[in-house]
C-alpha cells in the first residue's frame, strides 16, 4: 500500500548527526564528530556493585512497573542536589524524572505548543531538541546566539512580529553545539522579554556539571519569579548516557500536563536504572566523581585549543568553553563550512557542519562543531593538524 | 503566569488506572485492579547473572549511547522468534526496541495521524492506547467487540461516514480489557474492511504468549500482504515490565518515519537492558521461563472463575480467557457498573470500572474488568465472594 505519513512527521528526517555515527563505522577515521560523554566517566564498578545489590535486595521493584513521575527516592535525591547546585526549585515545583534529558524537551513542547505554535532558539543550537520540537508541528525559529549569549535585539525584534511564540529554549551553560555560556546580565534581559512576552523558558542544562574553568552563572530557573522556567537534565553525561535516565523540573501545575504526555509515551522511566542512580547519589560520591570527569574533559578541552592555536590559520575563530562538550569553529567571511567538512571527512577526519544545528532546516552555516571528550589525546593533535592543514588551503584558494 | 497548554494535552486527564494505583496504598485492600505481571515471572536469578555478566565483559556499550533503531543482535532475536512463534515479519519488513509497548503504539499514531484523524479501536480498548492516540490530537472512535471479535457490520457502517480515518487499532488475542480473543474468521473479514478503508491495522500483542488453553489464532501481520500492519509486543508480560522494552515490526518505509519520531522522544530505548534482553533470550530457556508463566496464571484464572461461578450471581456475565491477564464481567439490563465499582473499594475489593475503557473518554460502561495475575489465591476467592454477595445486593433491589 502507498503510505501517508503525517504532515509533522513527513518532513522530518533523520538526525544528520546520528546518521553520521552510523557511517563511522571506519576505524580510521578521527572523529570530533560524536556528542558522546568518554567512557571513562562510566563509574562501570560502582554500578556493577549497586546493580548485584539491587537484584539481590530490591529485584521486585526494579522489575515491576512503577509510576510515571519517577522512582520517589530518586526524585527527592535529584530535587535536592539541583536545589542545592544550582538554585533549582521551589515548593510550587514537582521534578519528574524522564528516559533522557531527550524526552523532557519533547515533551514540554507537546505539553504547551499547537501545530504552528513557535519555539524560539538560540542560533545555533541543539538537533535533538530542534527536531523534537519539529515533531510535535512546532516551527522553530533561531536567534543569533552571541559570545555573551542570545542576541536580545534580535529577539525583541523577532517577538514584535511573531504572535505564536510559547517557548524559548536555551541552553544557556556550555552550549550545544558552540560551547557558549551566557553571562547573568544576558540572561536577565532574557528573562524580562520572556515575562513581557509570556513565554516559557525551557531551560536545558545537560553540561551544568562539567564546568572545568571559571565560575558559575545563575540558572535561569534559580531567579525564576513567575514559574516560567522549566528546568530539564540528564545524567547521560554524568554516569552513563545509555541508562536514558534524564530529570524535568517546574511549576506543579505545568508539570501535570507533562506527566500525563508521559504517561501516554513510555508509562515510565527503566525503574532498575532509576534505583541504580539513586543509589550512586547516596552510597558512593558523586561529586569526586563528576570531579574526575571534569578534570578528564579540562584536559582534553586544553589540548584541542593548544592544537587549533598551533595549527588553525587565524582567520578561522573558535569558542573558548569552561566546560561541557563541544567547541565551534568559524570559518572567515561567511564561507559556508559544508564543502569544508566534506573534504575533512575525505581526509578522515569528521566534524559535524554548523548546518545540522540551524534552527531552519534548510539553513547554512560557517561554522562546524568540534567535540573533544570522545577522541584520544594522539587524535585531537593529529586531527585538528589535519583540519589546520585544510583551512589554509582553502583560504589560499 | 497563567499556563495554557496544548489543545490536544489540556483535555486530557490521567490514567483512571494509574490514579488507582497510587491509592492503592492501603494494603488491607484485595486489588484486581492492576495490570501488573506477577512477581514470580521475573527471572530475578538469571537476570542478575547475565547483568552481571554485561557489566564485566561489555559494561561501555551496556552505559555508552546506542542507535535508536535499538540493539541489533536484539532486534534479529526478536525477529527470528516473533516470525516463528506469529508468523510476523517479511523481507520487506524493520523490527525496532521501542521503550516498553506503550511507546510503539503512541509512535505509530504519531507518525500516521494528523490532529482530527481519526483511530478506530475496539470497544472497550486499552486506556494507554486510546490515551496515546489522544495526547497526538487524534479522535478514539470505538466499534464494539463482540465475542468472536470486532463487530465487522458495525465497523463498515462507521467507515461508510468516517472519512478521516487513518489507523484501526486492534488487541485481537486476550484483548485488554476484556481477554476476549478473535476468531480468524473474523480478522479476516476485518483485513479487507482496512484494505478496502486503505486502514493501517495497528496490532497489539502484548499477552500473545500467555495462551494457557485452546489453539493459537494466526496473527493479522502473518496474513498481511498490503505491509497493512503493525506489529506492536513487549517483554512486559514475560521478562519485567519495569525495564520497558518492548519491539514494533512493519514495512521499513512506514518504520523509518517512525524511527525519526523515536529518535526525537528518548534518542534510545536503555541499552544495558536490551543486552539483558538479548542474553536472556540466548543464553536462558526463555520458552520454559514463559511455560512457567502461562501454568501460573492458568491456575489463577481457573480459580477466579471457579470463584465467579460460585459466588457471581447468573445474571452477571464473563468472559473465559484462554490466556493474558483479565477477565470481564457485566452487569445485566445495561446496568452502569460505576456504582458497583465505587461499593466495591468500600468493600475493600478494587476492580476497575469499564468506563475506563470507552474510546469517548466520557463514555459510561455496564462492565468492568477482573485481573488475576497479581493476587493471591486466597484473595481471589475472599474478593470475588465479596463482589458476588455485592452483586447480589444490588440485584435484590
Amino acid at each position: 500500500m502507498e503510505y501517508t505519513f503525517s504532515d509533522k512527521l513527513a518532513v522530518m528526517k533523520p538526525s544528520a548527526i546520528r546518521e553520521i555515527f552510523k557511517s563511522l563505522s571506519d576505524p580510521t577515521i578521527i572523529s570530533f564528530a560524536g556528542g558522546n560523554p568518554n567512557p571513562l566517566s562510566f563509574p562501570v564498578e560502582d554500578m556493577a556493585r549497586l546493580s548485584a545489590d539491587i537484584f539481590a535486595n530490591d529485584a521486585v521493584k526494579a522489575l515491576q512497573y512503577g509510576i510515571t513521575e519517577g522512582y520517589v527516592p530518586l526524585r527527592e535525591a535529584v530535587s535536592a542536589r539541583i536545589k542545592a547546585k544550582f538554585g533549582v526549585g521551589t515548593d510550587d515545583d514537582t521534578t519528574i524524572i524522564t528516559t533522557g534529558g531527550q524526552q523532557g524537551l519533547e515533551l514540554a513542547c507537546k505539553a504547551l505548543c499547537n501545530e504552528g505554535d513557535a519555539v524560539i532558539c538560540e542560533e545555533p543550537s541543539f538537533i535533538g531538541a530542534l527536531n523534537g520540537f519539529r515533531s510535535n508541528g512546532a516551527r522553530t525559529l533561531g536567534v543569533p546566539l552571541k559570545a555573551d549569549g542570545i542576541d536580545v535585539e534580535a529577539l525583541e525584534a523577532l517577538l514584535q512580529t511573531e504572535k505564536r511564540a510559547k517557548i524559548l529554549y536555551v541552553i544557556p551553560t556550555f552550549q550545544n553545539p558552540t560551547g557558549i555560556t551566557s553571562t547573568l546580565e544576558n540572561r536577565k534581559a532574557v528573562y524580562e522579554i520572556a515575562r513581557r512576552h509570556n513565554l516559557i523558558i525551557l531551560e536545558d542544562n545537560p553540561y551544568g556539571e562539567l564546568r572545568f574553568a571559571g565560575e558559575d552563572v545563575p540558572t535561569y530557573k534559580s531567579f525564576d519569579t513567575d514559574g516560567r522556567v522549566l528546568y530539564c537534565s540528564s545524567f547521560s553525561k554524568i554516569l552513563s548516557a545509555g541508562m536514558r535516565i534524564g530529570f524535568l523540573c517546574g511549576n506543579a501545575e505545568l508539570m501535570s500536563k507533562v506527566i500525563v504526555a508521559k504517561q501516554v509515551e513510555d508509562v515510565h522511566t527503566n525503574q532498575f536504572f532509576q534505583m541504580l542512580c539513586y543509589k550512586f547519589m547516596t552510597e558512593c560520591d558523586l561529586d569526586a566523581h563528576i570531579q574526575g570527569i571534569r578534570e578528564l574533559y579540562k584536559g582534553k578541552c586544553e589540548r584541542m585549543l593548544a592544537a587549533l592555536d598551533k595549527y588553525m590559520p587565524k582567520e578561522i575563530t573558535y569558542t573558548r568553553p569552561e566546560g561541557g562538550l563541544f567547541l565551534w569553529c568559524t570559518l572567515p567571511n561567511g564561507m559556508d563550512s559544508s564543502a569544508f567538512v566534506k573534504e575533512a571527512v575525505a581526509r578522515k577526519v569528521a566534524v559535524v557542519t554548523g548546518s545540522a544545528f540551524c534552527c531552519d532546516a534548510n539553513g547554512t552555516s560557517d561554522s562546524f562543531r568540534l567535540n573533544y571528550s570522545m577522541p584520544s589525546d594522539e587524535d585531537i593533535e593529529r586531527g585538528v593538524k589535519i583540519l589546520g592543514e585544510l583551512a589554509a588551503e582553502i583560504l589560499a584558494k
